[in-house]
């Protein structure tokens, strides 16, 4: 058994998976301790320790997943790959006495997202959360427009109010989002209707347009999801029986054939 | 080529959509930064130019479309054309002195309802949403009578609070709608309650029966659209299927026949 | 034509349910009005004489539609006649100058109510939703199993509370139902933990059962009318599809005694 | 019949089953009525009494169960049966005078979850619940990473906001859990604004992002729940199709064989 063969059976391996996931999840209690006062400074050394330690564990684990396969282009070809990859490293430079230390520090977190690659089934929700996506794309862009002509519509007349909620075009959208989650909506809207009384016509139809087509792309991805199963599912048994059945007709077809010979010999 | 064509020509091509997108996208925009006062002022004339130029460009494009059908009318038998039309004239007209010119500025954000218009997948989910109204209409009739009914005994009761949330019947339902959407709508039941001990079976009642009614509202809809699939998706292929049964039958009949008629020559 | 026939005829005609329901909105409409205060006293003589007009146009039609049945048994036998006949009647009692005369005025509102009858659609969705009922009885009792044991752990442990809202078992019942619809719940929540610091996992706990057997509940309905959809409708093509194989076996059965036959006179 | 007989008929019987569910029932009513103080004083003896009765009937009950069974063993062998003895018997435990009275009343409560193995389909729902927890653990697990890394960053940039709301991890993960809920979670929003004029990235992401993983946690459970039922309903019927279509080709192939002999013969 070569050295190669070795590392490679270290990677494939049941526990060497289980380590990393339990070191992370190790690391990942001590950054939640850390922001703990009481905790956080008499200890400042253990987690100062325990950080230099996550920081080569990755790093050697990295190494062994790059040396395991063929060529070191066959690792970056997995998008998993290249993200791991990517939070190791930038959390490695050194910046702990620049002025971006508090950011490297924060950087730290996204090692947790690594998470999500050690546990085979987390990445399939991932995938299945980005497939999700062009189903729903255009029914965002939809809300996007109803948001854009509600939030110009609303920073016309509601500018001057002294909330201040719909000052300019990005407060109002954060406004209409706020509205969207129902989130104290109708304090907005009675501020609205001290100036204008016909401002509720304004709220309640964001509110039913928003909710109508929100709803819908709800029905939408489930109707989606299902049709997918349909076709898979039944048309593969469906399929099988209809194959037979042509078998049948021209099995059927062959014996009147047969039959037909008999009759005309006898 | 005849001049006619090449304007087909255009109007067909890929890139006269993708520009009036374009275009539409970067007036939306515009109209966007316009709302932010540090923004608007210095560059005032550049705003108005920007406008001065989407009006054209809009007539000159609504013409080319025009001129590209074969008779005015056949531009006029689409509903989408129509509304493209309505909103590119009603724009045109020149108010900017007259008492309307605030109307008639605000009017402008509708042209960023033309995308609906470029864009063919948002054709579809409008016209999705709006083959879901049918399906939906006597659960909104429904909710109405119940917003009805539970707005007038509020009224009836609640009349004389403080807070005016009762004051007339209009205000009611605005205050139920409120309500519904669960937002602080324990505040109105606790006031009500100072009054009447009793209130709380008033809204509690209302949240789970409008709740319920909504609740079905929705399994009603996915239900009916999963119909439509079923009906739509297998029975094809059963269909197939089912005449390919029936072909058989009748070979089988067939078969027998000539059989009966070999047995009695034999 | 007899006279019963005639009014037989009146009572199927489309136009005599149009003209009860135009009356039942404009009935309606009009009890709008009268809330607001402005219009209700100057109009008062004109709102007395709508009611006594609806009143007679009531009487009148549900004598008509008693009339045209065969027997007034007959009439009884529906619980919507029984529904309507009952909401007529009541509202026709003379209590005006009695001490429940606010009642009885109340009471007219249930005739807003007999337009479930007037509209076949309107019917099918309450009767729909009534059919849904015993699929969620069971999933209510949970719920109230868990509100239960919530509102008296609630009560025993908050009940000293400023606020009130966990002063007995009623009043904690209706506090967790505003937890529920997450009502300003952080607010009980927050009052409590200044108690008790771990009157968050009380609280927590609470939403996440409380919605997670909801979210289920959900489930289970769409579930349950899905199977119902995937029975009726696939299951009949289904089935006439088995009909017809077992036929096709049973002729096979046929030609096949009746080859045997010929192969021994042959 | 002997008398081990005559105690399975007992337990069996629908009266037993009853008479446990009126009397749980019962119970529970009286312990919601004993949090009113102006109730519960006066007939402190009262309640002490069904207190015993219940405590008694308990015992007998489970005796029953116990005893109607092969062996004891065989009775354990059930989680509900585990269940129902725990509950019964660790509310037996004398704590009156000791420092764990306050408890020992409380655990009593759990007695009302006994109604949960006194009606089959409450323990079918149970059972459905629990079956449906291993379809959305990883959902759980790629939330709680969500959380977990919006917590820390959340406490890294609003640990010092007056309302304490970010102070350490776990305060922040419920202050998370608030956002989610939607409650009130524009105050949070707007107080860490006033730091921050960025963190309504901060908020608008994480609320937008646990809604969509929420979202397709709702569509996911859906889709698997319609998938065990499209296999176990229309699988069932498909398969027995298919199997009298194989039956069908087997015949077909036999009379062919026949056919061909009967050539050779003639």
């Amino acid at each position: 058994m070569t050295f190669k063969t070795r590392i490679k059976d270290i990677r494939e391996s049941k526990w060497f998976s289980n380590l990393t996931t339990g070191i992370i999840l190790f690391y990942a209690a001590a950054l939640g301790f850390k922001t703990i006062d009481k905790v956080a400074e008499p200890y400042g050394l253990l987690f100062y320790s325990i950080d230099m330690f996550i920081t080569v564990y990755f790093l050697v684990e990295i190494i062994i997943k790059i040396y395991a396969e063929k060529s070191i282009k066959d690792f970056f070809k997995s998008g998993w790959n290249i993200f791991d990859f990517v939070i190791v490293f930038i959390t490695l430079i050194p910046l702990e006495n620049s002025s971006f230390a508090a950011i490297a520090r924060l950087m730290r977190i996204f090692r947790v997202l690594r998470l999500l690659n050690a546990r085979p089934e987390l990445k399939k929700i991932i995938d299945m959360l980005i497939g999700a996506i062009p189903a729903i794309v255009d029914i965002v862009i939809l809300m996007f427009i109803i948001f854009y002509i509600y939030a110009i519509v609303g920073n016309f007349f509601f500018e001057e109010l002294k909330s201040g909620l719909w000052k300019d075009f990005l407060t109002a959208m954060l406004t209409l989002f706020r509205v969207l989650t129902f989130e104290d909506w109708t304090d907005v809207m009675y501020e609205a209707m001290e100036l204008y009384s016909w401002a509720w016509i304004y709220f309640v139809s964001f509110v039913i347009i928003a909710a109508f087509v929100f709803f819908n792309l709800f029905v939408a991805v489930i109707i989606d999801e299902m049709q997918k199963i349909n076709s898979e599912h039944t048309d593969e048994q469906l399929n099988r029986e209809e194959e037979k059945i042509d078998l049948l007709l021209e099995k059927m077809t062959q014996m009147q054939e047969e039959i037909r010979e008999l009759k005309k010999k006898s």
